[in-house]
C-alpha cells in the first residue's frame, strides 16, 4: 500500500498508526533516496523528474520484495502519473492511498514542524506537481488521525471484497468462474477440500490469467466474508441433496437480501421449495438453467434465470456478461419467470435435446448403411448450410470423421447411452401437465433400450433375421423427414412449457425463450431463430400456416424413411413418434370412442356424446 | 334376548338384574301362560309339547312387538328346539342366554325356594326334555350372579361386534361390502354424511339381504368400536390425501396391533411411507391393489395385498374369501411383498390395461375402414374362442353392437379418452427403475391426443388429405400383429416390475402374480395363464424360446399393419411401439455410440468403447 500526497499531508503519520493497527511493515520512501537527492533536497532545491527516476526504480524493486511476502505500507509523495507508474510496474496489485488536503491547511502545519529537511516555501511547487489520482483511496485529512485510519481500514475491507461467488469447481464451474472473471468481475470461488478435491481451488488458480481479480477458498466461511453484500452466490454443484447440504451450511453466515444462485439441473419443484423456505429466512433464490456444455460456460453459455424479478436485477450484469450474444447482439439470457421456471425451461431444453440427438442417431443408421463416414459427413455438412443448420448436426458431422489411431473414434464407441434425468424429468412433467412428449420420452427409451446390450444381443441371436436391402432410401427424403421431425419435436417441446407457464402462472414469453435458445446452448440452430417470430404469432407451433405447410409437404418424406425402416428392420423410434403424433392430431376422429366405452363397461367411468354438451356425462349398462 | 334353561336355574333373577344394568324390560313367560296351564302346574302335571304351543305362540307375538321397540329380556325354559323354533319364527335376531347347571345344584336350590307353584320333582322330566342350544351364550351357574352377569355383558358386547369393517360405500367400496357380507362375515360399514352423501349407508344398507350381518355409521368413532379386535378396517376412497385424513380420525380411536387396509389405487411410495408412519404407532398398514372394476368388486376381484406378512395372515381369511377364483380352484389373492409391492403390481396391472385397451382401440380402427359393427364383434368373438381370449377383448365385443334407441352407442361416444393417473405413475416408475414401458406410455399420451379435440378438428381441416384406401389388409394379419403386441406388452409391463421387485428387494413371484391375475381382474386373459409358467422359466418373457418364437413369426404381421396404416393415415401408436421395441431388442448395434460421442463433444460425459472393458471410461477432444 502506497500512502501518497503532497509533503506535509500526514503521510509518515498515517502510515506508522496504520502499520501498527493492520501488522504490515512501514517504510519511508524518502529513506530510500540516493545521497545526491537528500543534499539537494536539505539544501532547499527542488528534486526535478530526472532527480526521482533512479529513486523510484529503487524503491519499485523494493516494493516487489515486500510483496513477495506479506506486503507492506509505504509513504511516499507519489505525486505524478509518470512516477506511479513506475512504482507499479512491477507490482499491478499495489492500494493507492492519496491524502487530500487544502494547500493552506497544509502551510499551517509545515510551518509548526521543527526540524524537517524540507522548507513550506516547496508546498506550491509541489501542488504544481501534483497529479491526483483517479482511483485509490482518497481520504480527507482534514478529520482527525484515528478517523482517518478507520476510514482507510473501511475502504480497504471493501476493496479487496469480490462482487460476486462461485461455489464447485467441476467442469461448469471452472468455466464459468473463468467467463465471470474475465469480464472484470472480483470473484470468490470455493471447492470443498475433501478426498480427491484437495487440490481443486489451487489447480484453478493456476488456469488463472494475471489481470482476473480471483480470490479462491477451500473455507465456507472465508469465502463467505470475502463478497461484498449483498452477497451473490452462484452454485455449481451435483443437483440433489448436496444443494441443500450447501444452502444449510450458508444460511448463518449470510445477510438478508444475500442472492443464492443454483446453476446446475436441479428440478424445478425443488427449486421452488428452496425459494420459498430461503425466503422464509430474507434470502433470495435464483434457479437459473444453463446450457451450451464446457464451452458454451467458458465462451458464453444460454442463461435461464427465474426468481423474483428484483434479485434478478441484482445480478443480472454478471450473467447477462457472461452469456452468448444472439445474432442482433442480444445477450441470450433474460429474467425467465418466477419459482422453479428457469430450470423447468432448462429441463425442457434439455429434452428436446434428447430428441434432437436421437433423431440425427436414426439418420446415421439410416445411412450408415450405404455411405461412408466421409460421405455422411458431407451429407450433414451440406444440410448444415441450409435452414437445417443446428449445433447438434455440425458437431455430428465432425464426430463422423474424427480419428483416433487411424480409427473413426465413432465406430470404437460402445452403443449403450447413457442420461442424466432431465430427459426423464420432462417426461414426467408432461405427464403431469396433461400433455403428449412422445419424441423425449422415446428418446429417453430408446437410451434405456441401448443399455441392455446383452440382451439384445442374444436375441438378435435367437432371431437371426436375414435381411435384404429393401430397396434405396433418397437423401432428399431423409432429409426432408428430419425436417418434419424436428418441427414436431420443437412443437411438443415448447407444447409442454406453454402447459407449465399457464398451469403455474409462470407467464413465460416463448418467444425471449426462442430467442436466448439461439445460441450458447446445444439446441441453437436456424429453426430456433425462426421460432422467435412463429412464437409472436401463437404460442403453439402448429398455429403457424408455414410451419402447417412444411409438415404438409414432408409428411410423404417420413412415410418413406419409416416405411424403409420397416423393411429394413431399423428401428426408428423417434421418426416414428413424430409420424404418430402429426397422424393423430390431424386426425379429427380418433378411436377413442372405444376406449371411453371400454372404461364405462368395465368401471362405470361413464362418457360423453358426441350429440350432447360436453359437461354431461352418460353411463350405459353393458350387460 | 331369552334366558333359558330348566327350572330353578336363575332365569328370573338373572333377567331382573341384567334388565336393571342394560335398561331393557323384563318379561316373565310363566306371565303368559293360558289359565289351563297354569293350573296343571299348580296341580303338579307337567305340561306336555301340546300345552306349551298356544303359549308360545302368545310369546313370540309379544317378542314381535317388544322388538319393534328397544327389544326386551325375557326368562322362559324353552327347554327344546322346536319350542325355541316358534319363538324364533318371526325374531331372527334373538339373542340365547342359556343358563346351564348341575341338576344337584339346582335341586338343592329348588327345595330352599318357597311359595312356588312348580314342584322340584319335575325336574328330573325338565332335564328328559331338555335340548342345549348349540347356539348363543352359555352362561355356568355355579358362579355368583353379579359374574353371570358380567359375563352375559361380556358375551353380548363380543356378539354384537363386527368381524370387519369398510369406510366408504362408493361403487367399489359398496360392493365390496356386500361381496364380504354374503361371505358370513359380520360387517361394520362407514361413510361420512356429508352433504350429498347423506343417504350413503341408509341406501346401502337397502341394497343388503336379511342374512347378511351389517351395521352402518356415519360416526367414526361408532363404527370403530363396533369392530372386534384386533379391528381390521378396509378404506375404499379415493386416493391422495383423503386416505391420510382418514388415517390421521382413525388413529387415536385404534388400538395397537389394529389392521388398516387401503383398497384403492394409491402411489406405492404413499403407501410405503404410511405403512412407517402407522409402524411407529404400532399399527398394521396393508396396501392391497384391488382390480376387477364394479362387477369384479361384487362377484370376485383380484386382490394384491402388501405389507408385513404377519397381518396379511389376519385378514387374509376375508381377502381369499372374496376373491376370484382361477381355473384351479386357487383364490385370486395372495400375499404379494413388502410395502407398496402390492399397489406397486395394481398400478402396473393398470398400465398393461391402458395398452390393451388401445391396442383394441386401433384395431377397431384399422377394420370399421371396411366392416361393419357386427362384423368386428364376431371377428372379435372368434379370436376371443382362441388363445386371444381375454376379459377386454370380451367386452369389446360386447361394446360393439351394443344399441341405444337404435343407434349403436359406440358411435355416439365422443373420442375424447379419460384417464386416473396410474397409466402416468407406471410410465414415471419405468422411468426411475431405468426400464422401458414405452407401450403404455404412449396408450396414455394418446388419450391426452384424443382429448385435444378441437385442435384435432381445426388441424385436420388444414391437412384435408385426400386418402385412397390403399389396400387391403388382411384380418390374419391384423389378428397376428395384435397376438405380437400383446405379448410385447406384458413383457413390458412385467419387466418394470421385476426391475421394481430387484431394486427394493422386494422378492416378487412373478408367476404368483400372473396366477392371481387370471381372473377376477380386467388383465385376465388366456395369455395371462401362459404367462404362469412361462415365468416359472424366467423372469424375462423374452428368454421363454415360445414367446420368441411367436414373435419372430409375427413380425411380418406387424409390419404389414403399420405400413397399411402408414399408407392410410392411420394412427397406431401402440402397434408402432410393439414393433420399435420388438426391432430394437434384437438388433445388436443401435446408433448409441452416435448418443455417446455428442455427449462426449458438448458435455465430456465420457464414453465406453468396444475393445476395452466397461468400466474404462474414455474422452476425446472432438474439436
Amino acid at each position: 500500500m502506497v500512502i501518497m500526497g503532497v509533503s506535509g499531508c500526514g503521510k509518515t503519520t498515517t502510515g506508522k498508526k496504520l502499520s501498527k493497527k493492520i501488522g504490515l511493515p512501514f517504510f519511508d520512501a524518502d529513506d530510500f533516496h540516493p545521497k545526491e537527492n537528500v543534499e539537494k533536497m536539505k539544501s532547499g532545491i527542488p528534486l526535478n523528474s530526472e532527480d526521482r527516476f533512479p529513486w523510484l526504480k529503487i524503491l519499485a524493486k523494493n516494493i516487489e520484495n515486500w510483496n513477495e511476502n506479506d506486503g507492506a505500507i509505504i509513504a511516499c509523495s507519489a505525486l505524478k502519473e509518470e512516477y506511479r507508474e513506475i512504482l507499479a510496474s512491477k507490482n499491478k496489485d499495489i492500494i493507492w492511498v492519496y491524502l487530500s488536503g487544502d494547500q493552506n491547511l497544509i502551510r499551517a502545519r509545515i510551518e509548526q514542524r521543527r526540524g524537517h529537511f524540507m522548507n513550506s516555501n516547496l508546498l506550491v511547487s509541489q501542488f504544481n506537481d501534483l497529479e491526483i489520482p483517479e482511483y485509490g483511496i482518497h481520504i480527507d485529512i482534514s478529520q482527525s488521525p484515528d478517523k482517518i485510519i478507520n476510514e482507510i481500514i473501511l475502504n480497504l475491507a471493501h476493496m479487496n471484497k469480490s462482487f460476486f461467488g462461485v461455489i464447485g469447481l467441476g467442469v461448469m464451474g471452472r468455466n464459468l468462474s473463468l467467463n465471470i472473471a474475465e469480464k472484470g468481475y472480483a470473484l470468490s470461488v470455493y471447492n470443498r477440500a475433501t478426498i480427491g478435491e484437495e487440490n481443486m481451488v489451487k489447480d484453478f488458480l493456476g488456469e488463472t490469467v494475471n489481470d482476473m481479480k480471483i480470490m479462491g477458498f477451500t473455507v465456507l466461511r472465508e469465502f463467505v466474508n470475502s463478497l461484498e453484500r449483498p452477497r451473490k452466490i452462484l452454485i455449481m454443484i451435483k443437483a440433489g441433496n448436496a444443494i441443500d447440504h450447501v444452502i444449510e451450511s450458508l444460511i448463518p453466515m449470510l445477510s438478508e437480501g444475500d442472492i443464492i444462485i443454483d446453476g446446475g439441473n436441479s428440478h424445478y419443484h425443488d427449486t421452488k421449495k428452496r425459494a420459498d423456505y430461503l425466503e422464509g429466512k430474507g434470502l433470495n433464490f435464483i434457479g437459473a438453467g444453463i446450457s451450451g456444455g464446457e464451452e458454451g460456460a467458458r465462451k458464453g453459455p444460454s442463461i435461464m434465470p427465474s426468481g423474483t424479478k428484483i434479485s434478478y436485477q441484482i445480478i443480472a450484469p454478471v450473467l447477462e456478461s457472461i452469456a452468448a450474444i444472439d445474432k442482433n447482439g442480444t445477450k441470450c439470457c433474460t429474467y425467465i419467470g418466477p419459482e422453479g421456471s428457469g430450470h423447468f425451461v432448462k429441463m425442457i431444453h434439455n429434452g428436446i435435446e434428447y430428441a434432437e440427438m436421437q433423431l440425427l442417431a436414426e439418420i446415421y443408421t439410416l445411412l450408415s448403411d450405404s455411405k461412408s463416414n466421409k460421405e455422411i459427413k458431407d451429407i450433414f455438412l451440406e444440410w448444415n448450410s441450409g435452414d437445417l443448420a443446428s449445433y447438434l448436426l455440425e458437431i455430428t458431422a465432425d464426430i463422423m470423421t474424427k480419428k483416433e489411431g487411424g480409427q473413426y473414434v465413432l465406430d470404437l464407441i460402445l452403443d449403450k447411452a447413457g442420461n442424466k434425468g432431465t430427459g426423464s424429468w420432462s417426461t414426467k412433467a408432461a405427464l403431469d401437465l396433461g400433455t403428449v412428449n412422445t419424441m423425449m420420452s422415446s428418446a429417453v427409451f430408446a437410451r434405456y433400450v441401448s443399455s441392455f446390450k446383452e440382451k439384445r444381443i442374444n436375441l438378435s441371436r435367437k432371431v437371426a433375421t436375414e435381411i435384404h436391402n429393401n430397396g434405396i432410401l433418397s437423401i432428399e427424403d431423409i432429409r426432408d423427414a428430419y425436417k418434419f421431425a424436428r418441427i414436431v419435436n420443437h412443437q411438443q417441446g415448447f407444447e409442454v412449457i406453454r402447459r407449465a407457464s399457464k398451469s403455474y402462472n409462470w407467464n413465460l414469453s416463448l418467444s425471449d425463450l426462442s430467442r436466448i435458445w439461439t445460441n450458447g446452448c446445444i439446441i441453437r440452430s436456424e429453426l430456433m431463430i425462426k421460432c422467435i417470430s412463429y412464437f409472436k404469432v401463437s404460442d403453439d407451433l402448429f398455429e403457424h400456416p408455414e410451419i402447417v405447410e412444411v409438415l404438409k409437404n414432408n409428411e410423404h418424406a417420413v412415410k418413406s424413411v419409416l416405411i424403409h425402416g420397416l423393411l429394413n428392420r431399423i428401428p426408428l423410434p423417434l421418426f416414428t413418434e413424430a409420424n404418430t403424433y402429426w397422424i393423430s392430431m390431424t386426425t379429427k376422429r380418433l378411436s377413442a370412442n372405444m376406449i371411453q366405452a371400454q372404461r364405462d363397461y368395465f368401471g362405470a367411468h361413464t362418457y360423453q356424446r358426441i350429440d350432447a354438451p360436453e359437461n354431461q356425462s352418460f353411463h350405459t349398462n353393458w350387460y
